[in-house]
């Protein structure tokens, strides 16, 4: 077994602290790689809160993960010592799926094993995620990064930047299109630049006038602010998707009022309560309402090339471990441009 | 003008009466023809009642409108004297907006005229439906029916039949799709037929046993009640599609959970209170929800023209226009297979 560093929560009520745990040998098909950056998702701290429920403790957060490879088992072909690597939220499925045979790993049928608290395909050895010194992927999981880009703004990509690629991709946005962003975030950021990358006009609809600034150096051609009635009147049946990465309970009716007919509303956020939505806005213009989970394998790695060959990466804020609790204090407050990012080597 | 016959609320409170009207003048560009038949459709009920507000009163309701041309105005290209003819639920729209230009007529951006309960697209003349023994509509909002189908069973297909037809053909319906079907009623029977016709596996989905023969009758490959739960479990995760019918309150999370990846939830019915959905339903899946309206004029003329060459109609239940009243509450009930079509001799 791997001796391993990490910071982890003991149970729910508990505060991130060091606490060492193993991982497993590296096994013929996989990859060890050292963690140099792990990214901080806002669902890190709804995992450790145990807000979902189900939590394994004690849990090892964490799955923005990019380092370099220091080992690889003897059947390994796609990685070599010293390339650099990255895990995002799957580290496992049952790759024999239809889901899984078609690259949809995040919809595995019989399960996929998130990066941490979740289980490995056994269903029953735990997984410990890149709030840690090395990990151990089958080499199926592990993504190639470029050396183009600064590393430590790549790992968000692994989330944040699928979560926002994916849904702009299989929706086929692109030039001509009106696409609004909504909620300027970690996921919101990259949605962002990636909908200016594809060539779309893209607007920013938040409640903050103060966003508006950033909304135009991230690329945005256009900021609505969504109290001012004025400013949501000239939008209203204009946009042809709306990428809705908001977690707050908000009312989606007034939203997909600003679609125009056929519009799709794409929800990649997860509010605590359902939705309330009135049958007569979707049906009077069919419109819709599609939800969206990060991507799978050979999509995220579609998304990291591209962003080798765009010059996209993530806005970061580099913090040390030992003010992760700070730094959450800080997200919930939205007070991160636009993602944190731990330095691993102050582990 | 044209003196007219027809069957009337005075008021939202009042039963449907006799009343005599007045139509406009056959214009060049309009087609006048006898009404034959016309179904009833749950809407006129809502309508009349005022369920929806902004009634219009006196109110002829009626928007499945079938019979033959008496006259032409003398710009009329399409139809000629004798000709069999049909009218839904719209009369006219700007006919220059990029919804109308697309033949999506049902989405007008600068509002539709409706054949009953409305105003004609100067704003001001209300219109009136087809509980009436003739009826003067532009011709491009006139019909072509086809002489081999049973005109009073082809009726119901100007509202039923295009609300199912449309989003069946919008989603590419076909074989190898499973498709499950919600509530058998006018607009379910009529989605169980072009589902079958189309070669995908249709599946009713209904709280009540009772209906399993009808909906084998009707073609349906398989029967689910939605109140036992090894039924449903049987189907968790099955359907491409599901054509939810249903107007009444009703769980729409328990339905998505039915849909395999990727499968997409169709309303056309119009629930009094909003969908509760939980995001992770769709998030989870990449599920969507969309919405349907009808159909456009050209969608509307493919749909009568296919129901023709397959031998398509409603399966309905004739009445006297003097029962109307007592048709509205068993069509309350439930108690009708599965439209009343009025026979207009009877007025």
């Amino acid at each position: 077994m791997i001796a391993t560093k990490g910071f982890a929560v003991q149970d729910a009520k508990s505060d991130l602290a060091p606490w060492n745990f193993e991982r497993r040998e590296v096994g013929p098909h996989d990859v060890q790689f050292d963690i140099q950056f792990c990214g901080v998702c806002h669902s890190d701290l709804h995992q450790i809160k145990d807000d979902w429920g189900g939590g394994i403790f004690p849990m090892v957060p964490g799955h923005e993960i990019v380092g370099k490879v220091v080992k690889v088992g003897s059947h390994v072909k796609k990685f070599k010592v010293g390339d650099l690597a990255g895990t995002g939220c799957l580290v496992d499925s049952c790759r024999t799926c239809e889901n899984c045979e078609e690259g949809l790993e995040q919809f595995c049928l019989n399960g996929f094993s998130a990066t941490y608290n979740s289980m490995e395909q056994d269903k029953k050895t735990p997984t410990y995620g890149g709030y840690s010194n090395t990990i151990v992927v089958h080499e199926d999981f592990v993504l190639h990064i470029s050396d183009k880009l600064n590393l430590a703004a790549v790992a968000p990509l692994l989330c944040a930047g699928i979560t926002t690629y994916s849904p702009l991709k299989f929706l086929g946005v692109g030039k001509g299109h009106k696409v609004a962003v909504l909620g300027l975030g970690g996921l919101g950021h990259m949605a962002v630049k990636f909908g200016v990358a594809f060539g779309a006009e893209v607007t920013v609809l938040s409640t903050s006038p103060s966003k508006e600034a950033d909304a135009e150096k991230l690329g945005a051609h256009k900021f609505v602010v969504t109290k001012d009635e004025k400013q949501l009147e000239s939008v209203t049946g204009y946009f042809d998707f709306i990428l809705d990465t908001v977690s707050a309970p908000h009312d989606l009716n007034l939203y997909i009022s600003l679609l125009k007919t056929k519009g799709v509303h794409v929800c990649i956020g997860v509010p605590p309560k359902p939705y309330e939505i009135h049958a007569f806005g979707l049906i009077g213009g069919r419109k819709s309402i599609v939800g969206s989970l990060i991507g799978g394998l050979p999509e995220t790695q579609e998304m990291l090339d591209y962003c080798a060959e765009h010059g996209i990466v993530s806005d970061i804020e580099m913090i040390d471990i030992k003010n992760i609790n700070e730094a959450y204090d800080r997200m919930v407050k939205g007070d991160v441009r636009y993602r944190f990012v731990i330095d691993m080597a102050t582990l």
